[in-house]
């Protein structure tokens, strides 16, 4: 595979005199992709019914005619103010009961079946016209599903929608009463018009009225996106593409991408740094124009998952942003080094997000790769020079890794809905688990967890999966290398309920959850092998061999061969040394990198990735700071 | 006395098939009360009008053929869903407008006629049939008033019942005008039909309007209870009982109880200390796993005066709950030791909740004395050996203490309405001091402030009380012993003025506060007679004798013989003395006990209660982490 | 000059038995002025159309019979319940859609013309009845614009409001449009009709929409205001004032004070350090007992140019309030000392808020000269040795500074709209250029940006102007002395967009900011010179002089001759050393005063004011804490 680059760009938003100086400039400096169209619905269709594509037809050109391939996108995330008028009762509903306004984006409700209807006209309209157009290469569909919180609506809408999916689910109020548990509170309903959403309860709503309510909503993305990629796929042979956000997770993602061909992101380490990573506020200091070392390659590692192999950074950030709470520069070097990671992880294309900075509306404080003046900015010549090493590497083999860990988005709704600790969380469970393999020097794969097969894997992590169906526990249990399973894994069933015989019921391993701690901050729980384990603690009664253990004696790992049980949260000690144990007992070469610096393999090279502030020394090599190199592998 | 333990439990979670195992198993285990219904509506009128009792007959007659008594509960905390449809209504409405919704419990508003009419049918419904069943030897109302902030509701049924309300009350608008000072700012009204909530104001409302605003919905938490208990009169002679929760404050528990044979609380102490308490972390991580030292013994004492000396702990926390922001197990031993507290303090019966942790809905993570497979939780064997210690020990007989603290509901919601200081608190006053008498090892008697003779005390206390009626003031001049009032005592007319001549106002005491200072927590005024005063400071002018005074000579604590005035909040250290000083001057011995011990005095035994997560040696005895023991009194 | 001073009263909170005793302890204590009236509305017309005024004709006479001058408020502020059922949909509506309720005041809309018109039918009412009473001898229109965030109301009134005002402004829509870039996220409009507040949007509206939403809501306190000023105007010859608040930003003051004589302000010191002030808690405890040392000053400074010179303290604290976090009482002496530093900066007069003390409703915390038992309260002996002092001392001559700072309210809508930096804001950073004037021993003017002539100030700052009109930056460029402009001006147009050229685009100085980083608090960027730059800092090119930069070499200040731009938020050791440079190179001695003193002088005398609360030595002389001296000028 040989990785593109490429950029975001809005005609629209340029004198038309200026996109052919804009097109030349973008190919000069080693763009191929550009990615034009997804905001653009009030400009094709300024009144219902009138379509204007005359300009888009231009523009398509202009840049085609430049060397670049299009990536067109649906305009659906932001519907004209004219669509308002036609469908009402279009906007999504908030918690409080306000209907969230026009005015911004992402203004609509992912169960409206006009708006849904209205979209796949305009999509079709847009196949119709560019499904064969030789310049246009990829789609895009929508933009940024879920982002601003907009995957759960309170509209009637929804209810009503909620209601036949409920009725659809279980046939009978009776079954439903049955698996929520509704006799508790005399909760019970008699007809399936009786159920409302479970917001503004007195007191918390049925965690099991929830956890439908979110797979609904899940399920309206799913299908909102699929009515789209449906039209497409008749209209064009071009790849249809999605671009997620960084951990947003209210919706299904390999759902969604399973009518897509490739998966994409909107990478902002900065950004995310600042106001989505749970970390000190002194790792927030050092990291602070460089972004965490391993949030952008958990995406990566999730999306290529979600993306079964194929996927983008569809948006890449190049200079200061204007939404996180506060907004420094990147150091210099970032730009090239955030992509040159995409990359090593297997990026097919890495878009930066914009080419030139917008001095109006929303976003006048994001920068692009030129400013609003039109001269350069910084990252302009990172991109450059990255397109010149990718011209003169030539093609980059992903690999598979040997250690895996299993993602379930809906085990992240599931411990939103009933944390029991309030700083309980499964992305940053997870996090947790893959960057302590990380630090280790591994590249590591993201699985869902229907993958069929886990036999080529010699390290599989399963933390948190709220529940795990046989198939999926067997396949744990007869690995050949080690599963290490939980915290607070296979702890309800699909009813959310807590199963009984009691969690978690792995096969053959004499290990029970008799009790459940949370735990506030202030406590550490000293483990006689090392570390501590904080937030979460399962009292585990069984035979199981025991390898790790309290310096109280109460047992937080436990075994039979290869098959582990977890019945704790580990710190970042604690967690190092259980995966040093396991990858030792594997025969997986382990090594702890310098803070701040990450590796990843690709089928013939090794890449290093320094995040850190300063240069670091590592294999016989000094990398500067924000800088990457890499080895051919042996 | 002989007090005795229980459990609650609901068969309609489980199938029949169980019961007599279960029953058997809590007889086994030395139970003898069982609670059972009090959320069953839905499962005994499924319809509107169609009543099923024939389950519950069959659950009653397997618990007490067991050997059980049985505690009924009148369902009313949780009306069936159809309920809603009748009377759309009923749902109380929040500060904001919004109606809180079906889903959980506690949704009904207390000023709503019809769904009070309705409780009143199935309580007679209930009392008909069950009111001379032998094993129904006990009835609760409803479940924990005011939980979930459930006491005021913003509604327009409850705004027409204020308005009537205060018609009764003030009989004309000019007087009531008058009253509320409503001249202040052009606020006057010409009809009772043009008052409102005081919610939703530009800046805040008038103190004056909030305050019968307040006075009203406890009005209306004591009608409702009231109207249950009128029918239940009729249709038995068990004793009726309701269980209180802890700090909450919403409703006179005085006036409530008033309509009641029995009172009875709701006692978390893990999930207390958590969501509770007001204390410094190091405290909260020291007492943990025990809960707070002070806070279960304040409310026994607080409830044994609202039921006129007999009282319950209903429900009993066993293990890990489900509801706190952490939620750690608790200590062994100290399932124990909670409910011998309360027998120390006089209560007639101790009831874990619950039997069987329910492993759905939305108490899935509270423990039980049984996990959800029926296997026993660590609690259960602690209850089984304090039945035995039970049996064993033989009467318990409550003595009356030689120390009293006043309390006042309607003083919490006066300062919750006017704080002055932003951490100005009625409860948390009246917690220091009781924490303050308890440290020196005394027993304390909580009184409401009508009681007609507090002669048989040497120290009373009346921190915080509004408004103090002219013959409470004069029974405490008149008091033997010592009576230290204030802070902030009798500045208030029951108008919420201020009086003039200005406060205390104290029978012959020559004190006046001529100006209050509300203080940050950075500042802490020093005494000269050693400690601070803190958080708030009034300046008093008068011939008083200055018993404290800050080191710049501001009189703290002054007196006329025994009557005292303190102006100010004593730290921890000042109030100590002040009140090791006033008892030695009374001849009651102290003792600074050790952090974490604390002692109650029944007519024959002193008991010995160990929070703290080490032994304790006091008394010539140790005394283990989380036990409890008891010695003879002379 | 003869400054007066005052003091608020309300007749209609006392009985009219003890007018004439308070009438002559005012004017015994030395008070000359006395304000009445501006809550009284219910009084005077409680019902609709039948008016009362002999009451007021009477409290008029007695006070002015006793050698005072009356300052008479419309009572607009506080309209009696009736009115509320006359314009129903005169209340505002906060951001959620709820309306603002009776209850309390200032509660109307500012667009509302039904309620508009009903100001104006009272005011001359008043106008008419007292517009030529000789005791009558200022006026003053409502109460405190502003407060409690009452601009900006999203009713449906407002809403029609805006749309005019659009159509005015834009007078298409497709100007409007091109002037927000509404095609960023297909957000244009057809019609005006379809524009909507920018509230409840799924993310953040465009900051074009709300800056023109802020921008008409600030007119409408302006026509508000004048709406009333015009008929007055025509009724009496009498100056009419408004007083305004304390760090209330929320409209354009110099707007409303164009239309009025004179202007004044509430100055709550304690309450304002407490609840308005960002400071370390240090800071907060130092001066807990005395209020900031820059806060009323600059007030006074921002007043005197709102009222063009003539200004007055309408409100002066004298002792504890209600309304803050916490309330402690003013060390002795401030009551004196406050009132001084605003004679010293050329207040006219300063009337003490309130008389006595209000035992009922909202204020019954707050302070009076008098206790509700009519005793004195400390200030009153403070107004009294302060009334002498002034007689003693004779006129006052205010003087011009030679040092100026341009304040702009539109820049503090505007960084509040888009912030970039969590904690950028537009005040406090006015507020550090301030105090670092002050902490060098300057008196400063503070200027409207439109002051036509800037040539008689050596030195000018124009910290944060949003906007920078064409002829503002000339008069800087022209300017003999030093003008010091940044950071972050002039970086929008009238429009909100970034100007290309890029900012700040100053006449002849060869400086473009090519990038903008916000920065965290945990980061501070040190300088070269000494100092460093915190929250914000803009990378500068083009070739001016640089005269301060990072440690790394980024230019931080630059100037071409004597126009500088500063890049950055400089820290208080950086600023003061930029400030001294500036000033020697004037040759205006400075001196770096001791902590918590400041000094101000008018034509004649310097005045030394100490805000510390021990006895600072300066210029020869002890000052006490809290104590007022001054000196001839040479
Ligand atoms: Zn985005
Ligand atoms: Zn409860
Ligand atoms: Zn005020």
């Amino acid at each position: 595979m040989k990785p593109a680059l490429g950029v975001c760009y809005y005609p629209e938003h340029w004198p038309e005199e200026v996109w052919a100086e804009d097109a030349r400039r973008m190919a000069e400096t080693g763009l191929t992709w550009v990615r034009i169209g997804e905001f653009a619905w009030s400009r094709l269709e300024a009144e219902p019914g009138k379509l204007t594509f005359d300009w888009l037809d231009r523009a398509i050109d202009v840049l085609g005619n430049a060397g670049l391939k299009v990536v067109l996108g649906t305009p659906t995330a932001t519907p004209p103010r004219w669509m308002i008028d036609k469908h009402p009762d279009m906007l999504a509903v908030d918690a409080q009961g306000n209907p969230r306004r026009f005015g911004s984006r992402r203004h609509y409700d992912f169960s409206h079946a006009g708006y849904r209807a209205e979209c796949v006209r305009i999509a079709r309209l847009l196949g119709e016209r560019y499904g064969r157009n030789p310049h246009v290469q990829a789609w895009q569909i929508d933009n940024e599903y879920a982002c601003h919180e907009t995957t759960v609506s309170f509209s009637r809408t929804a209810v009503e929608g909620f209601r036949n999916w409920l009725a659809q689910k279980y046939q009978s109020p009776e079954a439903l009463n049955r698996a929520w548990g509704n006799i508790f509170w005399s909760m019970d309903y008699a007809e399936f018009a009786e159920i409302d959403a479970p917001n503004l309860t007195v007191t918390e709503p049925n965690p099991a009225h929830v956890m439908d309510w979110r797979r609904y909503h899940s399920d309206m993305v799913v299908a909102f996106n699929k009515a789209q990629a449906d039209v497409l796929h008749r209209l064009t042979g071009a790849p249809l593409i999605h671009n997620y956000m960084g951990r947003i997770l209210e919706f299904d993602h390999f759902d969604v991408g399973a009518d897509l061909e490739i998966a994409s992101w909107d990478s902002y380490p900065i950004g995310f740094l600042s106001d989505r990573v749970d970390e000190t506020s002194e790792h927030k200091h050092r990291f602070l124009r460089q972004g965490d070392p391993d949030m952008q390659a958990l995406h990566h590692d999730l999306y290529r998952a979600v993306g079964r192999g194929r996927w983008w950074v569809m948006e890449q950030q190049p200079g200061p942003v204007n939404w996180a709470p506060y907004n420094p520069a990147p150091m210099p070097g970032m730009a090239r080094l955030w992509a040159w990671e995409a990359i090593a992880h297997g990026a097919e294309a890495v878009c930066y997000f914009r080419w030139r900075q917008a001095p109006f509306a929303q976003e006048q404080m994001h920068a692009g790769l030129l400013r609003p003046d039109s001269a350069p900015a910084p990252a302009l010549a990172e991109a450059a020079k990255l397109a010149e090493e990718l011209a003169a590497m030539g093609d980059i083999t992903p690999v598979q890794a040997r250690v895996a860990i299993l993602f379930d988005y809906p085990s992240a709704w599931a411990w939103e809905i009933q944390p029991q600790g309030a700083d309980f969380d499964y992305f940053a469970l997870v996090f947790d688990f893959y960057r302590g393999l990380r630090r280790l020097g591994l590249s590591v794969d993201i699985l869902p967890t229907d993958t069929p097969d886990l036999s080529a894997y010699k390290l599989v992590l399963a933390p948190g999966l709220f529940t795990m169906p046989a198939p999926l526990r067997e396949r744990l249990a007869a690995l050949e290398g080690i599963a290490i399973v939980g915290p607070r894994s296979n702890t309800r069933t699909e009813d959310f309920a807590i199963p009984v015989p009691l969690p978690p019921a792995l096969p053959d391993l004499d290990a029970t959850i008799a009790l459940t701690e949370s735990l506030p901050p202030s406590v550490a729980e000293p483990l006689a092998q090392g570390g501590h384990v904080i937030r979460w603690l399962e009292r585990l009664e069984g035979h199981a061999d025991v390898v790790v253990e309290t310096t109280s004696g109460q047992p937080v790992l436990v075994r039979r061969g290869p098959l582990h049980y977890l019945a704790g949260w580990p710190d970042a000690e604690a967690l190092s040394r259980i995966l040093q144990t396991a990858c030792k007992e594997l025969g997986i070469a382990t090594t702890l990198l310098p803070d701040g610096l990450r590796v990843r393999d690709t089928a013939t090279r090794r890449f290093y990735i320094n995040y850190s502030p300063e240069p670091v020394t590592h294999d016989g090599m000094t990398i500067a700071a924000a800088d990457v190199t890499w080895k051919d592998l042996p």
